[in-house]
């Protein structure tokens, strides 16, 4: 069986040897004569399951003792609201960064919720950078700061994170969370949809400082308080239990490899191969993105024209690539190469894009 | 390798041939060279499963044009929410039937968003029965009418829908949907996470009259408003794309076998098998549901001490059969019996029944 080369933006590639870890388990999940999906949520079986996928991802990512790791449903979309119902307190102002399509959902939820206000903003440019924070526009009633790690219509990213804030600093990660280091501590809530980086959809990962837990009201629905969830360690109601060990295997082969350290090696790499091709095409390809808000993950470009960019996308689908359209608010193409996305592909697509080039001359 | 005898209250048993099916298609969807999580959910190719799913719940329960059936995610108790975030407007009082402890937590949750009424309750009997709905008890400014049509806990079952009521009637059908047939028009909202008769965790499936979406606010937030998911056909944000095509494959599986005729007609059999033991043991095996009330998904007993209860489940255990333990407000045992329990399987139950009993004399 051929597999795809698979460019999509989310839901998207999964690492192959996760598929077939899957597989093996799939009729028969540890001598159970079950399916990891037929398990009771409250039995011992699941519960490793569930448990090995959160001490995982505290490993990878090196979560200290004092963050909760909650595994939620609803996608980041549902985070949008969950944010500002539980940390945007009365009198208090939730401070934006408004860097892509995304930051400006979370802000239309959060604006209906609360306060806000927006400390700064690439709109004007269509989004090609990740707007500088000037800590000084941070008003002093704020409940947070929430940005958007990387920005997967426009393909930018920030390369640094904020430093020092006075107030809690909020990430939606969706699409680059596992792809390179972080230092946890620099952020309070870290959120991400897993279906780029860490498993199929309907997982949702939340990494929250306990302290900010103490905000949210006794009063808020029980399911849409983060307290409920980090009470029961995501055991409330019944977690999506497959999504849940697809995550786990995910994260074991996040493992198996080297971690995030090796992981944002060959993300380089593979983003290097790319933008090479971009940067050296004499502006053939046109980044959409300015360079020094690059995304390793979403990479953006346009062809000289859209009847070019037509024909790219026309050839590239013949060639057996899949998922190359660019989003409706940019146009033209990208290729998301998240970690699951082989170099080998990615160089196919660098090979694919120069003889594309050189044939149009 | 050996099916186990899986008795789960959900997550529960899926039919074989649905693992069967899934696992057949797992490396390589429709020859696409990809898993099916790895389709982008916004693909011609993801658009087919997500609205054969829908269709086929459609054809299954007769749903008529005026009803939206919505695929979301957050489980039956995010629901307890949004309905009456949704459809308890200013003025009017959330009526709830409690018959057990999700219709508890359903009403705690309406009593977070407005005013609510207990129309009737059977809690002082430790949930027994099904209390007799008096429709002149409904307030005039009555929101709508909750009920929980199986209780999961308990052991007990909506014989009969209360019909003519003058105003909507809301149904937690989480524990049986799709294992008789009903008259949908009975219903204006109907709701069910997909973990006992529809699929894996991590789908909750809402049938909802369209007249009833006029009452949702612009203000909620946009994850919780029923519009939302009702105008983009519940790809407002990424579905859970695996889990909606496990239901799909259940759904398949319950036209192929001929809908929900037939498999009343077999659960009928199921559970005559177990209460047939209970009532001939000469009260060795106490049933906790009175009889007019018993449920056929969950069959809930006791024995004469908790000694014997204990021997029971661990001989039981021993034997194979897994997930036969009552829930603790209950005590004793469950077997759940849902869709895609064979017959075999509740055969040999009953045979171990009996042989409990008569080895114990
Ligand atoms: C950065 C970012 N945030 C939020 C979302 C929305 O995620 P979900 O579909 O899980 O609600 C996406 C989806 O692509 C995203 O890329
Ligand atoms: C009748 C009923 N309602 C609601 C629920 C809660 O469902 P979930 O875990 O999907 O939130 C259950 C779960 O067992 C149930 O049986
Ligand atoms: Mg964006
Ligand atoms: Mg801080
Ligand atoms: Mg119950
Ligand atoms: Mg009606």
């Amino acid at each position: 069986m051929k597999r795809a080369l698979n460019f999509n933006a989310g839901p998207a590639a999964l690492p192959e040897w996760v598929l077939e870890e899957a597989k093996k388990t799939w009729m028969d999940f540890n001598h159970t004569g079950m399916s990891v999906m037929e398990l009771s949520h409250r039995s011992k079986t699941y519960d490793d399951v569930h448990n090995e996928a959160i001490m995982r991802l505290r490993n990878l990512l090196s979560i200290p003792d004092n963050y909760e790791v909650l595994l939620l449903q609803g996608g980041a979309s549902l985070q949008f609201t969950m944010i500002p119902m539980n940390i945007l307190t009365k009198g208090k102002v939730g401070a934006y960064v408004l860097s892509g399509s995304w930051s400006q959902k979370a802000l239309k939820e959060a604006e209906k919720i609360g306060e806000t206000t927006v400390l700064a903003s690439s709109k004007d440019s269509n989004y090609t950078f990740i707007p500088e924070l000037d800590k000084n526009t941070i008003p002093e009633n704020a409940a947070y700061v929430h940005i958007t790690s990387n920005n997967t219509i426009y393909g930018t990213e920030w390369q640094d994170f904020p430093e020092g804030l006075s107030v809690p600093l909020v990430a939606d990660m969706s699409s680059d969370i596992l792809s390179r280091p972080i230092n946890i501590e620099q952020f309070d809530l870290i959120y991400a949809g897993a279906q780029k980086n860490l498993g199929p959809s309907g997982v949702t990962v939340v990494i929250i400082k306990k302290d900010l837990l103490e905000r949210s009201s006794d009063s808020l629905p029980t399911m849409l308080n983060y307290n409920t969830h980090a009470k029961s360690n995501s055991l409330f109601n019944t977690p999506p239990t497959l999504g849940i060990y697809l995550l786990s295997l995910v994260l074991k082969w996040a493992e198996n490899i080297g971690g995030v350290e090796s992981l944002a090696k060959v993300n380089s790499e593979k983003a290097k191969l790319l933008y090479d091709v971009i940067d050296e095409s004499d502006g053939f390809y046109k980044g959409h993105a300015e360079k020094d808000s690059r995304s390793k993950m979403n990479v953006t470009f346009t062809l000289p024209t859209d009847e070019l960019s037509k024909d790219f996308l026309n050839q590239a689908k013949e060639a057996g690539f899949v998922g190359l359209n660019g989003h409706r608010s940019v146009g033209g193409c990208r290729a998301s190469i998240y970690n699951a996305v082989p170099v080998e592909n990615v160089r196919q697509l660098a090979d694919f894009m120069k003889k594309f080039q050189e044939q149009v001359k």
